[in-house]
């Protein structure tokens, strides 16, 4: 079965840097954020895996990035339709192997669902409101999820800042972080790319049957965009939080799918951009 | 040919937004960066249209992001291959219109060669070493390009803010600019994704016969990736910078590729990571 602890590789890569400080160069040592590709294979019983996509990832929970992603792109419906997930072991350069994983379904796959699925879009039509039309067949209806003071909201890119281990090393890393409506941290993931941070979370909450997340917020480093939202609808996450600023897509999203979007979270301020409802001041 | 000028579509999007400050709730109008898919067709002479990708991207610059796109992908090769790129008319929705580009080559197109181009890595391999193996084959051997003073890259970000009219619009937008080796700013773009304004940079010099861009310096907002590394590398610029940290394989494809990396410019400080001997202090 899933066997997250194989996981756990570099998250950072050592590096030389020449430091300029204005006429002063200086040379030492320093840490890089990781990103390696990882391709996502998927099988059913008794069938060869075929590739779905390739992931410019940071390693750690290559696992549930795998999961989270096949699910929040739709490809995956829950946890029952997943009957393992492991590393390509045959592959012979040891580099690799953990760059390669297999999801093997409980159920038959057609290698043809991704590629529809991803051209999706085109087929109804391509603008902000089919693609809006084709994640809400995808959502279930969203609970009412819980009210929450502004200033709990206020108080969760500190401690979203404050977990980023690897961020903190190598000043460059996005992450997303849960929390329960008592602002309680959950988990947390750094990565290269903030949509692979929340399919991290996501694919972890989809293997412990934690899904949907309809009493959680999630808290976002930087932007929130709409591939962002997308994944955060699909999980059913009811309260989301951005540090910066939302896109048209990611507000239109958020307000037809009902999810409360808050953004430019600093200090004592904040934006509402979406079902403000949730908020209490 | 060519029609930029359609290209101009609204960047930015009104909104109303509830601020919160401490106990204190006021709404007012806002504006978003807009985020828009759109699709990029491409067809040889007497085919059909064929969809090669849909892309997020902020309307604007269109038909140089479909050009860059196809050119950094390693799909289109140089300007003479490109007959014509247009909007699709005959679409019903004025909305969906504008959000299909059809590029015309002037030579025959294999629809599969989109497919087998995504999927390179996974064919030799996966991992940063393959993906690098797989760009430099896609690259012209670098000129050696200019040798600049580090004060000059330290003064390119705040430049860079200065020109982004849509971000101090909406506080939320990527952005990437050309300069020349004087310091002098050739070209800005803006987009909710980094890449996507490398390629609108990129496709803007091919279509204007402009590529290589082999004494160019390009600087980025935030991090660099190795996404962003291997557009600039296809384009042949010497020399990149930006604000914030690169990951490990964009250190890795500069120091292979032959380009001067520079991340952390801010004030007096830069760190260089790549290739430093094009930088003089």
């Amino acid at each position: 079965m899933v066997d997250a602890a194989k996981g756990k590789r570099r998250s950072t890569t050592p590096a030389r840097v020449k430091m300029v400080d204005g006429g002063a160069v200086s040379e030492r040592p320093d840490r890089l954020a990781t990103e390696e590709p990882m391709e996502v294979r998927v099988a059913g019983p008794g069938q060869d895996a075929a590739p779905v996509a390739v992931i410019m990832r940071t390693p750690g929970g290559d696992f549930e990035l795998a999961a989270g992603f096949l699910f929040t792109e739709g490809l995956v419906t829950g946890r029952e339709e997943i009957a393992q997930v492991s590393y390509c072991e045959d592959l012979p350069a040891e580099e690799q192997r953990y760059n390669v994983v297999t999801v093997r379904l409980s159920r038959p796959w057609d290698p043809t669902t991704a590629k529809r699925s991803f051209f999706a879009t085109s087929s109804c039509g391509v603008c902000g409101k089919a693609s809006l039309d084709e994640i809400e067949v995808r959502c279930a209806p969203l609970d009412p999820g819980p009210v929450v003071p502004a200033a709990l909201i206020s108080s969760l890119p500190e401690r979203l800042r404050e977990g980023q281990k690897v961020f903190q090393r190598t000043g460059g890393l996005h992450a997303a972080a849960l929390f329960d409506a008592s602002g309680s941290m959950l988990s947390l993931r750094e990565d290269v790319g903030r949509h692979n941070a929340v399919d991290k979370l996501v694919g972890e909450a989809l293997l412990s049957g934690d899904l949907p997340l309809s009493d959680r917020i999630l808290q976002v480093s930087g932007r929130a965009g709409f591939e962002v939202e997308q994944k955060a609808a699909v999980a059913g996450i009811p309260i989301m939080a951005a540090v910066s600023a939302p896109s048209s897509l990611a507000v239109e999203a958020a307000d037809r799918l009902g999810i409360t979007l808050a953004g430019f979270v600093r200090g004592r301020r904040l934006n509402l951009y979406s079902h403000s409802e949730r908020i209490s001041v």
